[in-house]
């Protein structure tokens, strides 16, 4: 039988500002990203995250960015590798902390943003990120865009990685993810979603925007949780994947 | 023969910012108060300071602040102990991650500025340190002011504590810190301070503002490397020290 | 023929983060008080909030804060005078200066949070803040809480002022706000508080927690639009003063 | 007899911690970049910085820059238009309420770090740059690297623009400053420097890396002071732009 993993961004609020429904997605998902205070999440959100992570049973990665409050993580920065590697330690260190107090740990990093895009291909920013997860426990996986290089970078630097496609996001024939600026990148039809997401989890196949038919080898399926259409998205694709005889479980290695 | 501690607060830089002569107060001190990123210290500068320590033998105490990196964290703000359990929760565990990655521990925790002087005295908000350490790592150290009621407070509760004397700070009859607000409350005399401390390290004892003899217990010294001056005085009191019989080292249980 | 302002807190998203309906509100109220950056708003966000203002014909404020964003400015801080000062020059100049883009004009300017609850009452910090006023435009008009020192402070050293009242907080018979800490201090019944806003309005008195009468002079309202039921009840507030002949339109000197 | 402007960085400390020496600078340059708190600068310091300059009778532009303090503004960030008109817009009207304050105005508006490099050639940046500075005050003056391209988008936007060259940059012979990472990119001799700002201003003619000679338009030149060394080039050059009959002042148009 057949399991896969369900991931979210969670634990994205900050002081008084809160985003999603992380209630929600806490009874949807088996992996929480959670926030580590760069793009967002102050220490006590991100404590309240983590203890309902913990209470459902829902492993917990550190979803790291660059230091970028007011633009959410969401614009490329040119930063230094030694500046990444810091930043992404010191968020690890900050999440490792309040898991630790939650009695629970930290499982996996999942860079977010624009440093999860930048990294899939930029060699200097990936090795930056992966040598901070090498220095501070080299037990942690790293999730990352199923096909894209940091994946065999990482495991070649001796890292545990879990590959992860994305549930409304339409593909390219070659794997790529289609970029949001062209036309249909972001799909709307939650059961056609849902259907997709099934037959990736137990075919390894997706249909590309083309129509044609792609091999991706995924553990995981990253859905969201920001707006009231996406958590009935993400219930969907949890509800079809189970009647479909999938277990929806944290990848091996997690909590 | 008699121990003592040297501690002085490093790793004070912000970016572009430097703050003191950390180089060279490494050299004279037997453990480094890091900055956590709250009141002032940035993940790099925070990295190169604990791998610096970690090459010197010097232990690595964790600076926790108020949130308030425009006031240097000395403005007492009226956080919810909530809010500040998470914040000092966030801080250690920032600062353990760094540690970690320089293959060290983070082994004591001293509240920088507002925060060290309300906890001293403030049950409430001493309280809810406390917990954050309890929770993350109990074998951590509390290092607070000599004689301030906090440190009662963490040993009740279970805490390892270390008390601090401040070397160029004048004290009250009653074994208080004199307001800096008030004249003379802070000693500028290299040599007299070096005695000073040496007569505290020896004897136990301090001589009061008013001449009269107080009793003090002390397993650290706190020094400051802000200025040119700063450091000629702490490199003064740690000769003086020496060359008195006493042994600079870090307290029992830092490494 | 009774005029009264109404206002209300308005641009308290932050990046990625959103706050309140302002669009909503800017069809209720005659003043936005717009944030400034230091406890929410961003310059896009100001920016858009004000030229929806202009395009409303509302009044703009400069809502000005404590550095404390991860706190919303509700956390009172010991500043220094100069620190408060120079603080609310910048916030009210950049806010000037998104107003000037968008060809209009800040009005008054209306503390927020914590420093609007300490300004109150606190001569010092009241005093750095009407300095600051003077200093970069006295013509603009200080708001603030009906009854409190302050006002009077502010028109000895020439300022305009106007005094607040609060539709959804209880008074004390001698005029105060009830704590929030206390049952009561907020009230919930939308109807009832139209009807003491269009008492307070056309008669200037208000009842009090014990069911005493009060005189309280108020030449604005400030109403909430931070939930759907906030809203609501501002628009009912709203439709009971027109109702009830009062013309809703800022106060004197508010563009 | 010719005049020129000597411009540098100022108002670059940050609450506890200070950048160069801003006194002696600003007893040798003619109009001050002043920090807007998005590199460097908290509203304290700009506004001591300001008011040193008001005093001394030299002209204040806004140092506009990215959101990224850690940074000190010099990583390159793909911002969006809007957010970086709106961040302009913010950071000078912040500046001028300083100003406004101080008595005296704001003449013209110089982008910082990378921002600065960023918008000499990027016309998408270049041009939301522009539009900020029109729409706040289309009387402020744009100083940019003399022969970039900004300068003539701005020109033709209708702005005034001020051409600035670099005292200690080398210069490649189709007149761009050679990058930072080449080999004598940074000239440190101070006589050789001043020398070249000499026939730079009397001949508009400067050196380039090759030996050849290159008409250069310049009416400011930027000089640092970030360090000892730095402070005595900064003063060599304006004592031998002296000695050479030229007049050091604030460009046209500045106060």
């Amino acid at each position: 039988m057949r399991t896969i993993d369900l991931n979210s961004d969670l634990g994205e609020g900050y002081g008084a500002w809160t985003m999603g429904d992380d209630a929600a997605m806490l009874g949807i998902v088996s992996s929480a990203n959670v926030a580590c205070g760069f793009h967002a999440g102050d220490p006590l959100t991100i404590r309240a995250t983590v203890a309902q992570a913990a209470a459902r049973g829902v492993a917990v990665g550190a979803h790291v960015s660059y230091p970028d409050r007011v633009g959410f993580g969401r614009r490329p920065m040119d930063v230094t590798s030694a500046e990444l590697t810091a930043d992404v330690i010191y968020q690890i260190g900050a999440l490792q902390g309040i898991a630790q107090a939650a009695g629970m740990r930290v499982s996996y990093v999942k860079p977010h943003g624009a440093l999860y895009n930048t990294i899939a291909n930029d060699a200097r920013q990936a090795d930056a990120v992966i040598a901070a997860i090498r220095e501070i426990d080299d037990s942690l996986v790293l999730m990352a865009l199923a096909g894209a290089p940091i994946l065999s970078r990482a495991t070649d630097a001796g890292l545990a990685t879990v590959a992860e496609a994305f549930g409304d996001r339409a593909y390219t024939p070659d794997g790529q993810l289609m970029s949001r600026r062209e036309q249909g990148a972001v799909l709307h039809d939650a059961d056609a979603v849902a259907a997709r997401m099934l037959r990736l989890a137990t075919e390894g196949v997706i249909e590309a925007v083309d129509g044609s038919t792609l091999r991706l080898s995924a553990d995981s399926i990253c859905v969201h949780g920001d707006s009231a259409g996406a958590v009935d998205m993400a219930r969907r694709i949890r509800e079809e994947l189970v009647a479909g005889g999938v277990t929806i479980a944290p990848f091996a290695g997690a909590v």
